[in-house]
């Protein structure tokens, strides 16, 4: 595994073991890690703190994008895939595309890499997670 | 002028005399203001904190976004029209596009009204504001 996908892992059953939606975040450059964050619509009540944002948000104000890679358990969705367009994020590795199809053709349509496991760990912790609360995972997707 | 956008004014210039950037806005729903914001990165270090983003924190889990109407004094950039479209809102009435370009045709593609008011205390406010902090300006839409 990966280590990065191991941390966003990480960080994802720390949101499911608080009440949250898992899903992780990290954000590296040269093998350092910047940031790394999880899913917090309902910790903080924020329909805005999708992982990546979280992410994003714990990284602070790290100036150029330049050379960053993201890491997210599940392909990111508009909102966060349009972070990654905006800032110049040219690389993001996701953990799955199966349990949602996000926003792959959009970040590849400006020019992100776009790497996707398919790890077995992010799509069962996904899978089980819309399964036991559908309605929380359709509200942090506006469904 | 029309009220919404007014108050999408008074919460630029109230970011401004922060020290932050001038940006506002305000989600409605059939007339009630359902949350209003503006651009944080300053003030809070926030690199995601951008007016639309902060609006829609404020406004809180609303669970669907039906029959909203964001406003902003400027163009959302692609981080924002992200969250237009992932979480379905469905008109967009802005300040201006004149000092950014913004992400008018990503939003518009995917079935999205956008209504620009080319407000000239808009194209003023951010003319000055980039003029007297290019650096700020530049960070906070990743050049």
């Amino acid at each position: 595994m990966d280590k990065y996908m191991q941390l966003a892992i990480d960080e994802a059953k720390k949101g499911l073991a608080a009440g949250g939606i898992p899903i992780g975040s990290v954000i590296i450059r040269d093998g350092d890690v910047l940031g790394q964050g999880h899913n917090q619509r309902v910790q903080k009540g924020d329909p805005m703190a999708h992982a990546e944002i979280d992410c994003l948000q714990n990284a602070g104000r790290i100036g150029t994008y330049k050379g960053t890679v993201l890491y997210s358990t599940l392909m990111p969705c508009y909102l966060c895939a349009g972070a990654v367009v905006q800032f110049g994020i040219k690389k993001v590795i996701v953990g799955e595309n199966t349990t949602f199809d996000g926003a792959q053709a959009f970040m590849e349509s400006h020019g992100v890499e776009v790497i996707n496991l398919q790890d077995q760990t992010c799509i069962d912790m996904m899978t089980q997670f819309i399964k036991d609360k559908p309605q929380l995972w359709n509200e942090d997707i506006g469904e």
